[in-house]
């Protein structure tokens, strides 16, 4: 990928380019390219990490392997972590979306249910430690609460609550404890895949445990 | 707690102070007492590892702080991991030792599963974290598979797998699904709190996320 800079502390202009996930070669001219060149460096600030770890990466390791001054990459992010928390929000939003495209195929609640809670634990191991090696801006991440790490949750929360209703309204689920303790519950018991502190000690528990704690899951939803 | 020593690499002979968790008096002669010694240093390392750590902490170490030699220390020790292994069957040992006294108590096999349950997260943090913090050799005994944790996850296994059977042949419990995979899942499903690897980042959890995954798993179980 190559992106044009203007970057005013080396007076280095032109093209310059960016690994990304994808490889795609796509051209952005000018200032006006600001939302999508922030985009870009996320993609390439990804892949920096994927290959050296995000704990051990510093702003200008990573400004210097991008091919951009320090000073540059402070016009998009304040920090380091400013930087994480956008991959983080990207890769989480990667499985938000698998989510989200997984219940379009589901009718009923009890396959919703199911096929949301089994995206988790796939694309958790795929994209934290197999495909992208994500693992530890992700484990900061929910370390030190970042945003991009409770919205996360927050939105497993809302999706699966909206599951839990229409199981409800539909005679799918029993409706006798609390919708709240019934969410919170299925996530608890979900955590170990959920949180990548966790899953990192568990990935031989992918698929075969994963699936016998949502059939379990399941059993529990019973009217 | 004091040790009668007759220690060949050093002539050291006498009686050694041992702190021990309950920090009792008791004073014991001669070499008919190997088993005793034995016990008594594994209740020394296990006090060295609350201190330390036992990653930090090397054989020599811990014979220096004990007050033996290194060559003493092997006589009843073949490596830092026996000692390692011996501290962590205690203190899961103490973990199964609650499990049982909670199960006496309890006639139905729901109850039984409530206690056995609710024993694990509560004790794992009283043992790992707070009063005596052995969770580094605990996660080490995991981490590497040593015969004290694969042993402990095989007796919580039959354990519960035996509450199960009274559960169903006295029909509390549904019989569809095939034991073992409901015993497996139950377990998994506990995991968060089981390995302490995975219980150090959700002590926040214990009791109520806890009790509302027990919970689940009760319900689960219904007929």
């Amino acid at each position: 990928m190559y992106i044009w800079v203007t970057d005013c502390q080396s007076s280095r202009k032109g093209y310059i380019h960016i690994m990304t996930q994808t490889n795609r070669n796509h051209w952005v001219e000018g200032a006006s390219a600001d939302a999508s060149i922030r985009e870009q460096l996320i993609a390439a600030a990804g892949e920096h990490f994927c290959s050296y770890g995000y704990e051990r990466t510093t702003l200008a390791d990573l400004a210097k392997a991008i091919g951009f001054s320090k000073t540059y990459f402070y016009r998009f992010f304040r920090s380091k972590q400013e930087i994480g928390e956008a991959v983080c929000e990207q890769v989480l939003g990667t499985i938000l979306q698998a989510i989200d495209e997984e219940l379009t195929k589901a009718p009923s609640a009890p396959e919703k249910l199911r096929r949301m809670l089994r995206t988790i634990p796939r694309m958790g191991t795929e994209l934290f430690f197999e495909e992208r090696k994500l693992h530890d801006v992700a484990a900061t991440s929910a370390a030190e609460q970042w945003a991009s790490s409770t919205n996360y949750c927050n939105k497993l929360a809302e999706i699966l609550r909206s599951i839990l209703q229409q199981g409800r309204d539909e005679g799918d689920f029993e409706r006798k404890t609390p919708l709240d303790e019934v969410t919170r519950a299925i996530l608890t018991s979900m955590r170990l895949f959920i949180d990548p502190r966790a899953l990192q000690f568990h990935l031989d528990f992918v698929p075969d445990g994963s699936n016998e704690v949502i059939a379990l899951i399941l059993r529990s939803l019973a009217p």
